[in-house]
């Protein structure tokens, strides 16, 4: 193996931590996971992470000279020129963490930190075979919402550098309350999260449901429900891919993509999630821009986090961008 | 004066023609309107619009001969390439329009047709005095809502061609039916003719009101009254200020524009429209996006789709890009 063909790419997310060697061309070469129990600590989670790092250096029989730079995907806001997580919503403490200082230190390799939305758009548009798109749009539907933009074949930065706030497209102005404090962001309906409590809340009301009496309703359990056809879980889900294909809908009339991407935990749910969004999406958006976009599910899955942040770590090491 | 310094510019617009002769220095040296009456068909309104072209020559001096070119701005759909105008909401009968050979032809200069929001943003970004602006988003609030957008200092078309379709962001997913079919787009709110048919609404539920009586309600009317006081007026103008605020939010929040410039002829409310929307728009955007954008009126006013068409055709004078 030349030195320079693999990296180490780590992925802070609000509810898992991941990590795994990932070559040049793409290939996950280790993946290995672990809660992240943010009540722990931003310390604490680093050190988790650091041997998390390990653990997937390991499982791929490398050590962490052999790799050339170690490429950190997290949540927003951060900096990715001082290499600083800055306070993001699912991480709570991590108001400033320098955490390519730690990552450098401890592997002694290169690091760098990239939004993760950013880093999940940047690895669908070079690992993702969606051939040569142009303007490509990614949506990661996670604990939170958040997303990355290509356009004209590049990152799309904006002005303040860190990326799209697209979970913060508004779609019901009068509408549920978001936790960055507005109503009827996107977030507030089709985020994991907002998901399990949207359902919690219609279940408050004493209607029947397959899901009373569960431990734990998470966006999971409502679209297996839904599936099922258990009428309140299938309204909540039916509310969200609505929900979601507005959003779409509002993002493609405003950049015109050839490619809407979805990720994060919630596209799990595959076609379910998949199928009536991609149909609201495109029957909404204006023509012409809805009939020359294509919405898929990411191609990398669960892996989406740590390819990103490996797409990104390499596009530093490659262009030499300082942001 | 050399060939080549000056260019004839068209607009048409659901509600007034206009025409003048503008230098590639952006100056306006002659300026012409009249009302379009959109119920006389294209064949009529596009003689007119010749007209009117003339009237714009002979006011500036200039026989056709001397123009570099004719740029055409028009509202969408349409096609830059073929040079066709293929049904815009404003324009009823419009359904296939070849005016870039009708404009080719009666003054025998090559012509270029633009998307009307497009056109403008190239004005404000070639012409507008903002300064090195990378990212430039521009809202149009006329007849209807529309827009462009300039990304890396260039204007970005998107996928289809035909620019944001900025008047079709959703703000109110069960709002009111807008001209498209969809509920709770912004144009359903913010454009001219949504706002007097908003006050119309108002006024039929028999409240008190100053503009009670009045022959025609208009945005200006609403705008006007709303100043004055008046409690239904202010009502709906705050309602427009705000939903038109939301838009640009969730604009900023998509694209990270470092400047958001708003111009059309509701905008001719100043600031009784600037100030509120300014607010709203940056209060409500995620921050940092909303903390580095700038939010303005036009620098052009009621020129601003002549200067845009001048724009245009510089452009395609310049680049000869062929679409």
């Amino acid at each position: 193996m030349r030195l320079g063909d693999h990296v180490l790419a780590l992925d802070i997310g609000g509810t898992k931590l991941a990590a795994g060697v990932v070559s040049r061309a793409g290939d996950v070469r280790s993946f290995v996971r672990t809660p992240t129990n943010v009540e722990e600590g931003p310390d604490t989670v680093v050190k988790r992470l650091l041997d998390l790092g390990r653990d997937a250096l390991a499982e791929a029989g490398h050590g962490p000279e052999e790799m050339a730079a170690v490429g950190i995907g997290c949540g927003g806001p951060l900096d990715p020129v001082s290499g600083r997580v800055q306070g993001p919503p699912g991480l709570p403490g991590w108001d400033d963490v320098p955490i390519v200082d730690l990552v450098s230190a401890a592997y002694d390799r290169p690091s760098f930190l990239e939004n993760d939305a950013t880093a999940a758009v940047l690895g669908e548009h070079r690992y993702g075979g969606w051939g040569d798109v142009r303007h490509m749009l990614y949506l990661t539907v996670s604990t939170g919402v958040g997303g990355g933009l290509i356009l004209d074949g590049r990152l799309h930065r904006g002005a303040a550098g860190n990326g799209g706030e697209f979970g913060h497209v508004i779609i019901d102005w009068r509408g549920r309350v978001c936790g960055c404090g507005q109503r009827g962001c996107i977030e507030a309906y089709a985020s994991g999260s907002s998901i399990a409590r949207r359902a919690a809340e219609a279940l408050a009301t004493g209607e029947p449901s397959s899901m009373r009496g569960l431990p734990a309703v998470t966006a999971e359990t409502v679209s297996t429900h839904a599936g099922q056809g258990d009428p309140l879980a299938r309204r909540v889900w039916d509310e969200t891919t609505a929900a979601l294909g507005r959003a779409v809908a509002v993002m493609v009339n405003v950049v015109e993509p050839q490619l809407v991407i979805l990720g994060g935990g919630v596209t799990r749910a595959g076609d379910a999630l998949l199928l009536p969004v991609r149909h609201a999406a495109l029957s909404q958006a204006m023509r012409p821009a809805g009939a020359a976009a294509r919405v898929e599910l990411s191609s990398h899955g669960d892996t989406v986090g740590v390819v990103g942040a490996a797409a990104s770590a390499f596009r530093y090491l490659d262009d030499g961008e300082p942001q």
